[in-house]
C-alpha cells in the first residue's frame, strides 16, 4: 500500500520524514507536492486532512497523519523490522530515544526555527531580520548546545551510542541553520557538537533527502 | 523496583507524569520533592540528572529519565498491562494519539504555558503580567480550540472515542489556565471543548493529583 506524503521536500518538516522513510528503507512512498508559494496548504480541501494548515501530512490505507514527529514515529514502529533501528534496540533505550526527541521539539526546535525564520523566511516574505530575537534565541541555543557538547562527549549519539530518531529529528532545520542561515560558527566551536552533526549529514538518507530537495547535486 | 519521581506535586509537568502514574494504578512510586522556592533544581547535584535544570524526572533502577512527556509514554508502555491504556488498542490508534499528543506540545502548550506564566507567575516573581503577550497568545489559543471544537464535535476524544495520553497531557496546564488564571471563559464559549476537559478534571486519576497538590480536598 503506497504511502502518500503531502508536502514539500525542501521543508525542514517533511524532510524530518523524507530522512525517517530513508532511514527505514521505504521505496513504496510518493510525495505529493503540495505548493506553500501558492498557498495550497491553506486550502479548505487541505484543512480537511491537516486542520492547522501546515505541511507535511501522510495518508497510509485508512490512516491519516500530521505532525511531522508523530509521523516519524508511526514510520519507525510499522517498519520496526527493516533499514535502520530508530528506537535502540530495548525499552530502556527506546526511552532514551523518547527523552530526545523531546528535547529536540522543547529546546532546540523553538530557538532554532525562530532564528530560521528572521534570517532566511523573514526576507522572502518582504519582512526584514529581527536581530533582537536573533541575539536572544541564539544564546538560548548556545546554552542548550553547550548540554549536548556535554552529552556527545560522553555517548557517540544523544541517546546512548546508537543513531536513533532523536538525532535524525535535528538534521533538517541545523542544514538550514548552518548552509543557508549561515550560522555555523555555533556548532564549530563546539567539536563533539560538530563532529555529530557532519556525521548526521553524511549519512546516506540525509545525501537523498539533500539531493530530493535540490540542496545537493 | 520503586519509581522515584523528583519534582512539585503542584507544578504542571510533574502533574502530567503523576496522572499518568494513577492513570496506570501504579502503587509502587515515591515523590522526591524540589524546592523550586529554594533553587533546588539548579544546584549541580540536580542538573547532573536534569541538565536543563526543570522538573520533574524519574529514576527507576538503573534508568533515568527527564521531559514529562518522554516519562509518560515510558510510563504508558511499561505499564501497558495495567490501568487505563492509554494509547489506544491498535497501531493506528497509537499513531492519532501521537498526532495529537503532537499537538499538545507544539501547538497547545506553548501559547498556554506563557498566558500562565503571564498571570499567575510572574506577579509572584516581582514582575507584572505583560497584557499584550497575553492578548497574543490567547488569540493563538482560541484558533487551536476551534479546531479541538471541531474535533470534539466528531469523536469523544482527541485520538478517537478512547482517552488517551493525548487528553491526559492537557489536563494540568488547563487547570491552571482555568482555576489560577480564571481564563474559563475561552472553554465555556466552545461546548464540546467544555464538556470534554470538565470529563477530564472528573476523572478519579486527576481528582487525585488536585488532592495531592493541595488544589482540592
Ligand atoms: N508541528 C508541525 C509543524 C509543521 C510546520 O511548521 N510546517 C511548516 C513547514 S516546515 C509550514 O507548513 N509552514 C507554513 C505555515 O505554517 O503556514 C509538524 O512538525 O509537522
Ligand atoms: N519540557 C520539560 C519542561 C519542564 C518544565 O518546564 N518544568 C518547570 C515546572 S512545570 C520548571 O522546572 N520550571 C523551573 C525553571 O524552568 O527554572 C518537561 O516537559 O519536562
Amino acid at each position: 500500500m503506497t504511502i502518500k506524503l503531502h508536502g514539500s521536500a525542501m521543508s525542514t518538516c517533511t524532510g524530518r520524514v523524507l530522512i525517517t522513510l530513508f532511514e527505514k528503507e521505504v521505496e513504496d512512498y510518493e510525495l505529493v507536492e503540495v505548493d506553500l508559494s501558492k498557498g495550497e496548504h491553506k486550502s479548505p480541501e487541505f484543512l480537511k486532512h491537516q486542520p492547522f494548515g501546515q505541511i507535511p501530512y501522510l495518508v497510509h490505507g485508512d490512516l491519516e497523519l500530521f505532525e511531522s514527529r508523530a509521523i516519524a514515529r508511526g514510520v519507525a514502529d510499522w517498519y520496526a523490522k527493516q533499514g535502520t533501528p530508530l528506537y535502540g534496540s530495548t525499552a530502556h533505550e527506546r526511552a532514551q530515544v523518547e527523552q530526545w526527541l523531546e528535547v529536540e521539539a522543547q529546546n532546540y526546535n523553538p530557538s532554532i526555527s525562530s532564528i530560521v525564520f528572521q534570517i532566511v523566511f523573514a526576507p522572502m516574505f518582504g519582512k526584514s531580520t529581527d536581530e533582537a530575537v536573533v541575539a536572544a534565541e541564539t544564546a538560548k541555543l548556545e546554552s542548550v548546545l553547550d548540554i549536548y557538547e556535554k552529552r556527545l562527549s560522553e555517548k557517540k549519539y544523544l541517546a546512548g551510542d546508537f543513531f536513533s530518531l532523536a538525532d535524525l529529528s535535528h538534521i533538517t532545520y541545523s542544514y538550514y541553520l548552518i548552509k543557508l542561515a549561515g550560522k555555523g560558527a555555533i556548532y564549530d566551536s563546539r567539536p563533539h557538537v560538530k563532529a555529530w552533526i557532519e556525521g548526521l549529514f553524511a549519512r546516506p538518507a540525509t545525501q537523498k533527502w539533500l539531493k530530493l530537495a535540490g540542496y545537493a547535486q
